[in-house]
């Protein structure tokens, strides 16, 4: 293939902006998906050598032949057609490029394996990988957020329930809220339990010398958790990482959400950094990063729910939906990655108006403290009073004490909850 | 409402048989959750006098009033419409049930609460009772798994791959991977923290005082987990929930799809006990338990995709998403609990036939062997071989040993695999 | 069944508010289907009178028994479970009911069908009325976006984009490009083609006596579209189906969705009228009604994905996900429906707030038109026009016409727009 | 962008080999989409000569440079990130561009457009084109499978429910099944309307003049169709697009599916003609082209669903959900595409077995005409005698005459059937 071809059937983030260019595109790019299949033949040599079925010579020889192989992407592709999957042209590949160097130590290449256990090894080494990234990136966002609940913990805003002012809260419990769910991301992407694959054929490692601890010795190769037993076709393991990667990009979106809505011409309250103006609107401050970041978490879920559906495979192998798992691992890991990096710019970009939050506030004319008139002068009387245009504090003057009006003696327990997410975003760092 | 109405307007398992009168589906009924909504207001009262800002007195009352309350749940769910949620009508219904009683006492209903948090208490301890059920008839088919591993862990029978026989195995090994399935999913839901929900209208629990204490408390009356937060709009234990109930369904799916497969006529492995003839095409043996675990194992993760979504929640609370949460919890729960008594109820009468697997293992004259063949062979003597129509025992008699053409002397680690999930299962129990 | 166990195991609306006490819930309900599943059953005894392959006086009598025939929806589902479908304990019930009062006439009851000829031919008859009632409701907002569209066609409002105010435009026609999205769907609902199902035992009519000519004799009889052959296994119908609902839903769920977030706060440029204020936050004009549209139109796309996956059917009859589309079915239907009623009941007592239009489109200091000015003077100038706080007309006064700052002035193609709608409005009805 | 990074960073069909080298692929490539954006670009401007407001000349240019110019789509890519959209960067540079050939026309890039309506136009070009690859790679697939439909029309083979015989048919009929889906599937897409789109900054052509004609003028340009009023806040076409290449991705995926399960080493009916054999396990016959088929058709209908999803899009301008359109659009075009491309090729070179399906039939001892042996002796008798081990024509002997056991006497309407599928499938020609 030409280096032509190759850049016209070929595809990077122009469709994709949220995830074009950060290190999660990079970290799943087809390119690194090859590298880890790689590293899993190399890793399972490696591990036969320690249990004595594959000489120690040909297992550096393929490690060695494995690390500098570059084979093109697109032609293993078109290859991959004939069997369903691309592992079998690239161990056609590599099988031959090792002969060519020790023609007698070929034939332990991929020795007993089936394509199954080098493709889902090396889907887990991109999501060690990528995860590790979605992790840093989420690190930084939270603690941008965790800056953000200290600094506006007594910044006065609306709290706002179906759109509408319900009371007074403060920007720090709102991004307090924002962190306890990146939190909530966090610890689930820690728990993550990333397993190596290994079981031959059909699960039964016959043709891995039927040594039951062989599995483990590959795992450790790979530095990948040793599962029970083969998952071939019991797909827990995927399942649970869509699950993971869609409540992190859920958490990512929730905020990008909120920001969204908190730059709206009306509302004005936040604005991000880099706003980029239209030039014949000037005036238009377009939360542009924030908008890719939902963009991510409207399709995450998508494909999670496509992992959890690979649940229903056939015998000891799907005949279809495990090769419908591979694009959507591939998609939820850099469309989180890319929402992660994303949202971890636009929070450290963030502009925060306070004048403004306070200027919304008063649009009511008191209003948003009427919960609490309501429990000082009972339902009635506060209706009553709510009905005239005027603001309350003019209307109530004397019937209650004047600082009954003010939204900041109406938080509630905002500080000791905002202090409860600082400190549980502290204990896990 | 009259009871013609009544049944007119209602539905119930007619179009998911999977769930129709099991525990599940009493468990997660409109009655349940009415009456777990009504649990949920006299806990808070109960909370809070606890806490000295209710009369104990009043908390008694309500609880008993709350008790003996039976709402009309078609006549709530119209008058829900006005405020998007039914607490808001059970609410002014409980107040005048007991101002009745004792009109003091009306106003500690519902004390400084928001709808919301009455809804999610609610859902939570709807989940709590069903996850309970789930659990108990995953118990059960894991028992019935783990009897089957072991009777049979040496009957032999096909590992097949994209539908094609690969290599032997035992139908204990495959027991055993339906298991390992279970026991994932099990320890998910066991793993499962259903929070309560405490925060007053946008989290602050102004009109409940302001503290922070309260919302512990209440989730120790209700034997709910204490969150750090309110979670009105960071639903990850909602989406953790459909993500449970997700794999739970899926596992059971995968064992109800290989039944399925087996089952074919051609196939014959296994049957239904029950397994439905029709009486005009005596022959059949229709899978019917295990179509229905299946049809609940498609519909269950749309419900799981749409319990992620709701992470996208605005602001304080969600204008959407937080409704469209409601009844996808119902059903992930309902359809899940369907499968999981379902299966149970299927693996309890399932019917092996071993003769019937080793003539199966029979039809490709020894080709199942063939991976160990190549082995010994060579892989063109082999090819060579299999290209004959008759049995390779004829073809190649004298070449290699006799018993390398028994499919039991090709299993691998199939016993130590059988053993590790035994152990798994017996260790959870 | 008792009245009591009625009401504790069957549901209504209460956790989907958006469809109770609806029509479409009522032409959904369990005996609603039941009674188009009897409405099958005597319509194929008809057509095969009039085939004259059963006696004219066993097509009366079956049609009389199932007329009043009203079988107990809750215990049929519980038999469902055997067969996996309902239609087989119905058949048994409908023969054993005819047998009371003519013995002989009994066999011809359900008379060489299958029970999916049955149950895909009553959800068509549900479909077919149930789209019916959502039309009328189509109608009915479509009339008032209609007049919305007329009455305020010159009602300046700010068009926002990504929720920046970026150019003025009418409200006249933002209600012009909801009604261009409802007229959309209404056609598309219009060109649903339901067909009637018959095909017997596995699609080739064996049992009903080969008559290739039946299935459109039946399908006459239900009033339904004549397939050219059976479509048990080919479900592009339910497919369109799902397709055509999903749309109509998504059109209603975008004109709630700029209703919630125009009646925010801030913006308050339209509100509900019934806008259901909470009685301790007077203040709040909750968009109760839109909120539950919206919490449709996120639900139904998942039931709709549902549909079309069941396009994935085995052979001559899907093992599972035939029985997951009749729930999913019914929710497109009822949610929709629900969506619709509810959507005419929204825009039909609509506010609308011309003076807080114009008061929003005034807070960028006449940065509305910027575009324009930009044309007039250039980008250069402008950018650094807008950079000042001033508005643009101090800043500007003297470089342009006075009339280059009024909105009123930068419409566009406003005017023809809405009358190319309200021609395609008129044209359709 | 160095060749290297060309390949590190850019992903061709390695995780999705169902479109590896199709020519859908190639259509839908970035290069592809860049392409489409530019024959916008420069139709706009031909349109806007032709109605007089940019001066022929400079679309003449325009259109020079814009065919020549070749960016790079992961550069566009990168600096897409600031503008949430790729038009921005593109139109940036395609006016330097033109600058460096003729400064004064420069400004008549883009000229009042909006970077939705190019982007929309371009993906409307790109589905017009992929929809021609479909349609042509379906037309194929229908040609063959008519053949199959005519050659095996008395070819008997099992009908199957649920995964069990049910009765005879033959395998010209079951052929023919599948064309009735395809042509469904052809005719939807036969049907779609693919808009182009021109609104400028918010739908009211405000800084095209206000124009209402030259929209018409431009979709004429494009080969597109001209819509009523803009619709970037009016997805429906882009729903129905997702709606019809799902339907057609399940059409082709139940073929598949049949096919994998015809293939089954138990039932073995048909073969794929390169059916790949492991070299190990030379009995093999996967069936690698129907597995990729039918993860094409499990990955389509989520796509679809975002498709549907994103009519939920906020006032003129979505925030989001537009941008998660852009990647499910070409995903739904290339994997229907591939999907297409491969049945093609899959049906071109099925191989079929008649001997093996007659076979197969005699499994069940005469069981398979039970249905109509129980017309004849009553259901009692049959099943007393289906009881029995035996064949039923033993049995049965003498009470029943013998052609009753002929499967080939029970075939129903199967040749009218036929014969109704071929007609329809004739005069879409």
């Amino acid at each position: 293939m030409s280096s032509d071809q190759d850049s016209s059937d070929q595809d990077g983030g122009l469709l994709s902006p949220v995830r074009a260019g950060t290190a999660a595109e990079t970290a799943t790019s087809d390119r690194a998906w090859l590298r880890a299949m790689l590293a899993a033949e190399a890793a399972l040599a490696r591990a036969q050598a320690r249990a004595g079925t594959v000489p120690p010579e040909a297992a550096a020889t393929i490690g060695r032949v494995a690390d500098a192989f570059t084979p093109d992407p697109a032609d293993l592709a078109g290859r991959a057609r004939q069997s369903a999957n691309p592992v079998v042209p690239l161990v056609a590949d590599l099988r031959r490029a090792v002969a060519e160097t020790a023609p007698e130590e070929a034939r332990y290449v991929h020795h007993g394996a089936t394509s199954q256990d080098i493709l889902d090894s090396a889907a887990m080494l991109v999501c060690r990988e990528t995860v590790g990234i979605i992790g840093a990136d989420l690190d930084r966002a939270m603690a941008t957020l965790a800056g953000l609940a200290e600094t506006h913990r007594h910044t006065l805003t609306a709290a706002r329930t179906l759109g509408q002012h319900a009371v007074p809260t403060t920007f720090g419990l709102k991004a307090a809220g924002w962190l306890s769910g990146l939190l909530a991301a966090r610890e689930r992407l820690r728990d993550l339990r990333l397993p190596a694959q290994l079981g031959g054929a059909a699960g039964t490692l016959a043709a891995l010398g039927g040594d039951p601890t062989l599995p483990a010795l590959f795992a450790e190769e790979l530095g990948l958790a040793a599962p029970p037993v083969p998952w071939h076709a019991e797909r827990s393991p995927v399942a649970a990482l869509g699950a993971a990667l869609t409540q992190t990009s859920g958490a990512l979106g929730k905020t990008a959400l909120d920001v969204i809505l908190l730059t709206q011409t009306e509302v004005g309250e936040v604005a991000e950094s880099s706003a980029g103006g239209s030039s014949a609107m000037p005036h238009k401050r377009n939360p542009a990063l924030s908008v890719l970041v939902r963009s991510a978490s409207l399709q995450v879920p998508v494909y999670g729910q496509l992992l959890v559906t690979a649940q229903l495979a056939e015998h000891e192998r799907a005949t279809g939906s495990w090769q419908a798992e591979w694009h959507a691992v591939r998609e939820c890991l850099r469309l989180t990655g890319g929402a992660a990096e994303t949202t971890a710019e636009l929070l450290a970009g963030l502009r925060v108006f306070p004048e403004r939050m306070r200027a919304n506030l008063d649009l009511t004319g008191d209003r948003v403290v009427s919960e609490r008139l309501a429990t000082l002068l009972g339902r009635d009387r506060l209706e009553r009073a709510a009905a005239q245009e005027e603001p309350l504090r003019r209307t109530l003057a004397g019937e209650v004490p004047d600082e009954a009006f003010d939204p900041a003696g109406y938080l509630g327990a905002a500080q000791p909850l905002i202090d409860r997410v600082l400190t549980a975003y502290r204990e896990q760092l």
